[in-house]
């Protein structure tokens, strides 16, 4: 790695201010309302949820990244501003406008997200006096407080950075996400928001997202469910001063790295927080023919509810984990196909060939004794992979998700 | 309904017998081995997994249903012969062979289905044993003991029959299905059996089939995976000596309305014997423009753990199940579509034109009580229709599944 990771977050990188205050949208009293900013106009891109039920900040987002330029995020929790008709649009639109005029900058540079309970209109007299309030306090050390502020029953905070060198000048990015613990009393928001003061072409750093989201945010899954208020958005400012990076740039691999880091860093983070999870999954599959088919198996497998209550019950399990590659669209043959288990515990090949191997019960449940457990699923056929990240199903999932009420 | 419906099984249409006995496949001595004999050359019609790992059982049955005929179906619980390689495919081979030898048949009329363990070779001395005893005390009676041979951890059997007039004639069809119980240690297989003296055109038999199973089989979900042996098969023997049934008999849509009753009957018990499930879930799309758009939305719906957690929670929860819609690849507009709910409890719609109505939340409490539950939702945009069945997910599911050694 040419990076350097440190416990960093959207105001590490030059050039950023960010806040977290409580607005009064959450009934406890914890943050709720953020504002990211970069002192300059900064190149932006963003991806958003494919929930055809998408809440009205993401409409008014899809429409405001359009000119590829950000200076602004405004965020809140408590409320997802979803399924709530005109209205909701209107008090989208109204936080754009509202951060807009404080901040002093064009209302199309803000992009606005929200997160939390669905179906219920935004308190927009306290929504308005939190952003006044985000503003006011916005310094450029506040990206934990951003990274706070966006959480909503997240039982920690998930925030990264890295620094490397490109032309000899020092590029930081810095990342917060907020994850898949399920939102009372109604669905799982993702939300990840990273900023960098590298200087990137703009048509390449929104390309570059698109692609590095199939292979970080899009394969996590908690509980297979997409929400209606996914959002992944990045801010590049250019404070840097570095040769602008496009395709073409000399050390473009070395910045694609280190940003694809950032991000599955925080994909990761998300599964390894998600609601009730005792286990994180990791599967990787080797060896396909193409990488679609990796990840199209590797999906259904973290998806299969049969293969994340067996690794609940630390239960090496082959016939479900073959199973669903087997209903999964990846072009696979049973007969090449070999399983193997790791972990800190060892490593022992469960399945191989189409019939399960010959090993020692005890060595897997040595493996499985672990939280952080590794599935490799060789196909023998091609050469492409692909990695993706989940959890198990547990009583507390059902819990969580099942009896809030109580 | 043009059909008297009562308690029957395989034996209660003429012509037929079948058989229920213990070969010492289980560990436990519960019936394992079970034939379906007609007397006659049946037309014959089957209906397999889509697992692209599929038992050996399922890749000989799939050989000898090209024929059209079937005059026995040999099936084994407590072992899925999945996952066994060549010896696998020999051992399925040897089944029909031994069938058809006992019954004094021919091989390519036998077809073999295989439910329990995978990953395990057959006891063929115990199988054999078994073919043998299960074809000396075949009878005409038998339907009751094959209904309870066929299943694994089912809590209960799963059998009817239908009886209707087609030329003045009296026609039966009856049916055996084992369902959803996870199998220790690997997996949920569905197995439906069906028998009618009913005469019948071989292929409007086999299109028929293929056609209600996309209305019943296809349409229940427990844990959204699908099972290396699940198999649905028909004999018509013919024994009711009616005109052929084909497309343009004047009965048709008669036999079909019993012909998918007897279906959808085994199909829905599969899910109310559901593991762990608590409730019955009914989803009915309207008015989507397509069948094939109900039948996404209502799939979606069905294997949601949001949902089914909500349920069991009993939690109204209306934006889990419209994010659950919005994420499927249905065709349809949230600001037109309404969601109701139904049970014994009453009726109360929660959710109207893209946002949630107006109700009293104790109205919505007392129709979740229930066990038997349904959701409509009406799209407000076509005129086709789908419904659906499922359970919801419970603490014992989790237990059942992940917990199985202790």
């Amino acid at each position: 790695m040419q990076f350097n990771i440190f416990n960093g977050d959207v105001t590490s990188p030059k050039g950023f201010k960010a806040s977290g205050v409580y607005a009064g949208i959450k009934k406890k009293i914890k943050s709720d309302m953020t504002i990211i900013y970069s002192d300059v106009l900064a190149n932006g891109a963003a991806v958003f949820t494919k929930n055809k039920v998408c809440a009205a900040p993401v409409t008014i987002s899809k429409e405001h990244i359009k000119n590829g330029k950000i200076q602004a995020i405004i965020v809140n929790s408590g409320n997802a501003n979803a399924c709530t008709g005109d209205v909701g649009l209107k008090d989208a639109l109204k936080m754009v406008e509202k951060t807009a005029e404080v901040l002093n900058i064009s209302k199309e540079d803000v992009i606005v997200s929200s997160t939390g309970v669905i179906g219920v209109a935004l308190p927009m007299e306290n929504v308005i006096k939190g952003i006044e309030l985000a503003a006011d306090v916005l310094n450029y050390d506040g990206g934990q407080d951003a990274a706070e502020a966006i959480l909503t029953t997240d039982l920690c905070k998930k925030n990264i950075a890295v620094e490397l060198e490109i032309d000899g000048k020092k590029v930081t990015i810095g990342g917060i996400a907020k994850g898949s613990g399920m939102i009372h009393p109604n669905m799982a928001t993702m939300l990840g928001f990273i900023t960098s003061d590298v200087k990137i072409d703009g048509t390449f750093l929104n390309e570059l997202l698109k692609e590095i989201t199939k292979d970080t945010y899009n394969m996590i899954t908690v509980d297979g469910d997409t929400s209606t208020n996914d959002m992944v958005c990045v801010m590049a400012n250019g404070v840097a001063d570095n040769s602008e990076i496009n395709k073409d740039h000399a050390e473009v691999e070395k910045f694609i790295d280190a940003f694809k880091y950032v991000n599955a860093y925080l994909a990761k983070s998300i599964v390894y927080d998600g609601e009730g999870a005792t286990k994180f999954i990791e599967v990787e599959v080797v060896n396909s023919l193409t990488k679609e088919d990796a990840r199209m198996a590797i999906k259904s497998v973290l998806t299969s509810n049969l293969v994340k209550t067996a690794f609940f019950g630390e239960d090496g399990n082959w016939g479900r984990i073959v199973a669903a590659v087997g209903y999964s669209d990846a072009n696979f043959d049973v007969d090449k196909t070999d399983v193997t288990l790791k972990s800190e515990g060892g490593t022992v090949k469960i399945f191989e060939q189409g019939q399960g191997a010959v090993y020692e019960e005890e060595d897997v449940a040595k493996i499985l004794k672990f939280k952080e457990i590794q599935v490799l699923i060789d196909f023998n056929l091609g050469n492409e992979k692909a990695i993706g990240w989940g959890c198990d199903l547990s009583y507390d999932y059902v819990k969580i998700n099942g009896s809030y009420r109580s």
